[in-house]
């Protein structure tokens, strides 16, 4: 049997370790062979192939980024999308196929599979915020690169006597910024579930002030201020005369700025927060949903996804991991406040 | 009400966020004041205290070790160890506990439960085999600390042709073992549920060197030859006339040397894997051990400890974690072969 | 002896190594108490001042930031600044002053020195710019930090067939840029020193995608384009209607994006370059420039700064260090030009 | 022009990076070609290739080990090892050979130079040791591996209040010890080049005990007591009957147990210091030292080596390097004594 093998949208760390380990444990324990498909639905769109077996897959386990290439094509966008790639796969002999990829991905594998493509899906979101799965690779990687800087930023903030607002992601879901807000020793973190107030995050700056620390507000690239309440009113120029006017982070800091008179900085940790090699528990995690979802393949299991529940993987309907967000519930969110403010 | 704390047995990155969680929650939402008591089970039977309060626990949570101190001290194996514990209760005003710990800690927890004192757990191994929790803090600090190890073994195994055999923990489990030997792409992975046969464990050393490429071999601190197979016959003397003759790693590079002819080096990751800095995982996990921990006190609800189910912290009779170690099941170990040999 | 150590400018990892060891060996070896002025030159000036012996420096060499605080404040730019200087060092029994700092407070301290004031100088500078010293303690860390980062957006440039432009710390000198390019295999890089061409960083940045590698470039934040050649036409603006328009980095990113029509992406590292634990390193030279400091003030000579030469400590008049600039030689750029392009 | 090139000896993070830098500015600046000489004088010797083009050099940068593999061979202890090499680089029409590698490595390089093979040295050390060097790349990295893990060693000996001793490289000179000792704020630093006084350790050992602090003691791998004062009685048993008696740092944990009766703990670093990624300063070091490598064979001069002296790259008679270890001077040792005791 020879099966195709695609990755699908924004790279996240653990990509390679899911590849790796479909093809590792087709070949070794099924007999299959594997086509590679490049650049996502791009790839039996288009007919890009590259060449996948476990020669193509030493080395890659710490290696971030993903050997197939990724892209954000849509094939239910293209015209005869869907009968290019039954055409693709037939060409190539595929009779079945491992997506591995997000929302968008994982949306197309589903409507695919209802239109009768044989189909597997391995879920992967850097901010985690997939039904189904207690946790998504990459995600750890994520909080752990946003901890460290936490971290390093907690000294700089205090020789200072700064504010420093620390941007992650998370457009929808605030876990990057919940998880590495906790575990960095955040004062204030604002994700976006829940649109702040902006005089309540500067009472709080004051308040941490007041007791001689300087305070690390966490926000979400997804967060907002409750109305609209923050109205920018132009940005700064730098020494070049550039205007410096981002993102949530740098527009925070800057309202912070304007209106306690502290002096505050903002980093955007951006990229860098999904690149490079993979926590442990990432490589774990990508590892083990590969051979449950190649196992899903040699039993003719298809139209599921593999996912984490407990310490268990466990194969649910892909309908069901692309139905909701997973989002911060109000009460994980009440829970953290005790640290903040 | 006044509350102690203690931490006992080996120390564990993550204990300062737990004993942070428990007295920033416990002074902020529930009033408390605290107690703490210092080594471990040795502090309430001696006396021996140390203010505890929100100040003392600031800039901790990024520490390993312990502000406590820790001790092995069982106070059952002492004449009178109870009373001495109620009477030091007693007088320091002292009317619940919350005891971090592992096995025997938890184990004097129950017992002292069960005797009428009012005491919470939470749960404690590097090990990661207790029972009734998904996972304990410490243990992903651990198994990101090996996994790094293995990846920098990688290439010097590669350069020189050398089998390198990595010792990490695991005494009576081997999920230290499993999942940094899957995190760090080992090809042998040797834990103490499943005694191996060293003609077998050559064997594939010798498969790996023929498909051009060094093996790296994680064996769990605890794991033992089949059919006590493995008898040594005198160490090495090293330059300066010491003989170096150590645990299960060393014996096993020597063994593997022996009887394969081809060079072998031993690495015994040893105390770094418990010490230093805690990942992002194992705060938050921490974190949120303590604060539902002191939720418990704070309900009147003793005789229990906190653990995680899925993404979730539940409460359990302090009984069940004890009553039986959690160790890697056949299948589990079974799952990772298809990597190995 | 009473001597006064404050910490001036932009904070740095390692300034609290100079100011442990300044104290460590002024107690054990010289019998010196110590003064410690908070914010820089502020703490003179405002005679604000802190505890300062071997029980506060314990800990503290792993440590980011200063104990001390610091600020920008400059005495000469105060009516009476100089006379409140030595009023306050005379009130609290000082004799002699370390100051730990950059180009602006190593220049007070040069002036004060001409004006009688018995200081000794310790350079202080993250970019690496002072002369006369090898390197500067803080440089390291951030080459570091820079340099795992681009190691990062390696594997998510190659997936998504990106450009990646990574602004790192450099106003007028491009050391971190140079190195942390080197030391990451970037593609492109561009520092103060050298004003780039627009066009031909477009055209490097076509022919990699020719060799199908995808791009990093590493631009210091006070680079520039030739001619003003870069006009900006307006940045983007984000899901939330915010204006993105950052500095050289995004509008670097930017600018290649639209001439070349490859997605280009940007990562601007800021203050985590500057916060957090020092690298063995610098933790080492640091201690060294520290320990070599106050032997001088002990030898009874001012008017001094210490300095990396080879492997040595010298001590060189204070002058020397602040007359000019340390920039990037025409020579090592083009040393470096192998791997560009 | 063809060059050979060939990695001799322990490996050491950089060589590749050196072989990166080698090949590149080769190539690109001299339109030199390249054959690989496989695992050391083995390679010549036996004529064992591989190819070696820009392509073999994507990609190892950040990457430890060599890919061209390494071994020890001496080729002057061969019956007419240097014909067969004269031979195989005749056969290969290889007229210049770059030998990276150390004391050993770049002795038979000085012997076949003075025999009128033209080969240019690049030194390789990780334990710091060659003269005429300020430093040799893979020094920083082992330093910073230590120092990590001597600052994650500190929280859990005060945690049990124990002495941990760390065993680190260093045969017969202290760098690594001294170096990590110093950054991680060890408080003994015992070397080859000083016999140490076990009463005086013990000593020091009591005495920071009692100040309340566990002390860590850092040991290079070749350090002695003086006048063999430290005799071993035998070793412990592990819970699995095996004989625990290793190095250095093993015996004098041990030792230290018995004399003050204070628990004490060995870690030996072992492989993982000269193992996985480069740090950025060796990654600058070693690729600079390959670039002006290249360029004396281009400018024909052999029988040299290159070497770090302050920031500049120096070129330097290959007997130079290899006459004299450069070993710790009994000034650069006291100067740290401070911290120590």
């Amino acid at each position: 049997m020879r099966v195709g093998v695609l990755t699908g949208g924004g790279d996240c760390p653990g990509l390679n370790a899911v590849i790796r380990a479909v093809v590792r444990k087709g070949v070794v324990a099924h007999g299959f062979e594997f086509v590679g498909y490049r650049d996502g639905w791009k790839g039996p769109l288009e007919g890009l192939t590259m060449p996948l077996g476990v020669e193509q897959c030493r080395g890659i386990l710490p290696r971030g980024g993903t050997i197939l290439g990724s892209s954000r094509t849509n094939p239910f966008a293209v015209d005869g999308g869907v009968e290019r790639i039954r055409a693709t796969l037939a060409a190539d002999g595929v009779e079945a196929l491992v997506a591995i990829g997000g929302e968008d991905t994982l949306g197309v594998a589903t409507r695919l599979a209802e239109l009768g493509v044989d189909v597997v899906g391995v879920p992967k979101t850097i901010d985690n915020d997939l039904s189904g799965t207690d946790f998504t690779f990459g995600f750890d990687t994520a909080v752990n690169i946003a901890t460290e800087a936490i971290d390093r930023l907690h000294t700089t903030a205090e020789s200072h006597h700064r504010v420093l607002v620390v941007e992650v992601m998370g457009r929808h879901a605030g876990w990057i910024a919940l998880h590495s807000g906790l575990a960095g020793g955040a004062n204030i973190v604002l994700i976006p579930e829940v649109p702040f107030d902006l005089d309540e995050v500067c009472a709080q700056v004051e308040s941490r002030f007041r007791s001689q620390y300087a305070p690390i507000v966490v926000v979400s690239e997804g967060a907002t201020p409750k109305d609209g309440a923050m109205t920018l009113t132009g940005g700064d120029t730098d020494a070049f005369g550039h205007v410096r006017l981002g993102g949530i982070g740098d527009q925070l800091a800057k309202a912070i700025e304007d209106r306690t008179g502290k002096e505050a900085r903002s980093v955007v940790l951006g990229h860098i927060q999904r690149g490079g090699t993979p926590t442990a528990f990432d490589r774990w995690l990508a590892t083990r949903l590969g051979l449950h979802a190649i196992d899903a393949v040699a039993d003719g299991e298809f139209g599921v996804m593999t996912a984490l529940q407990g310490t268990r993987i466990v194969r649910l309907p892909l309908s069901e991991a692309t139905g909701e967000l997973k989002v911060v519930s109000a009460e994980e969110y009440a829970e953290a406040q005790v640290f903040f403010g």
